[in-house]
């Protein structure tokens, strides 16, 4: 591995901004939009169960029909990708067992073998105490990705705009998600801004580094 | 900006795993480590609200004394660096009026432009609708910047492993959180894998593709 320079990285991190304007002609191309989707799947997440589902909506109509419900956002039907992120409706032992013949197939291993492994899950979030809200903890495995996504993204200089301000509910509706066992949680339009959006000027607002950063 | 070839990305995206066993001699260098803090400032939050405060602990007394609540776990005290991704105690309206005030201060435009703004966040995250569940919003922000970080950290050539498996309680008291008005969310150690750690050789277990990134 060929690490970057730390620089490099402020730089990508420092170009980066939630795009209002995208440029509607402008598209990524197959090979790095690959490398995206690519990034979404290697995203790290609690004991790997990847409790999620990337739905990359390129269809024109039903990019028109969410767009209402996210704030009429001019991103949702200009930008180049939209993605949106969900979760399963369900993270329950079948979820998990799928997730353990995964693992027995790629590593070539016995199911047997990982009987540790399938308890430690199931007495935590798959039955265990924080199944009572397996779905929130599955809802920030999703943020992880999406902060996967924004920053891989800005490295291969790809635009993005998180989208929390949309309708979850409208959203499964559109997309027929409920059928398909998964429900909305946030989107992320990904494209190339617009020479027009005077948001990419602004200066970046942070908090200051001594009120954010504490060292113990 | 200057982009990175899509297969560097991936590159570092396969080279990243939840490291087991840090090399507790390799310390990361003070370049690569503010760029680090950086990437944390720098990460993206819902209307840029901020809502996080990062603690890196570097004592070595507080570190031992936080192994035992994080499943014992050697990443604790054996990795170069441990931050631990907290959220503020209030989500109220002191603290979107230092947001507002700072907006002001590096835009330099008076804080009555911002009316608007103002206001869609008081109807929303901080007084609206979504304060009832303000502490679970701020803490999937805390996931973005966990999930930046992860990949900011693997671009630059540093291992992480993100805790989960820790108790928050016993963090807040041992760090001395809540008199800071903090609440401890998850940690991710960074530093250096160990060349014993015969996880680094496992292969990825990953979902197929097909199950995990749908087209419409």
């Amino acid at each position: 591995m060929n690490p970057i320079p730390p620089a490099h990285l402020l730089n990508a991190l420092n170009w980066r901004y939630a795009t209002k304007q995208f440029d509607p002609d402008r598209k990524i191309d197959d090979v790095s939009w690959r490398a995206l989707e690519d990034a979404l799947i290697l995203t790290p997440s609690s004991y790997g169960l990847q409790p999620w589902h990337f739905f990359v909506v390129t269809s024109p109509e039903l990019r028109s029909r969410l767009r209402p419900h996210s704030w009429n956002q001019s991103q949702i039907t200009d930008a180049s990708h939209l993605v949106v992120f969900t979760i399963p409706e369900k993270i329950d032992v079948p979820f998990m067992e799928k997730y353990l013949d995964r693992i027995a197939e790629v590593r070539g291993v016995p199911l047997e073998s990982l009987a540790f492994y399938r308890d430690m899950m199931l007495k935590d979030v798959i039955a265990g105490p924080r199944s009572a809200w397996s779905r929130e903890w599955a809802c920030r495995q999703v943020y992880i990705a999406l902060g996967n996504f924004m920053t891989a993204a800005a490295l291969v200089g790809v635009d993005t705009c998180p989208l929390e301000g949309i309708d979850p509910m409208e959203y499964d509706a559109i997309l027929d998600l409920p059928a398909k066992g998964f429900n909305t949680v946030v989107a992320c339009a990904a494209g190339y801004r617009s020479p027009e959006d005077k948001y990419a000027a602004l200066p970046k607002v942070r908090f200051d580094k001594s009120n954010i950063v504490q060292h113990l």
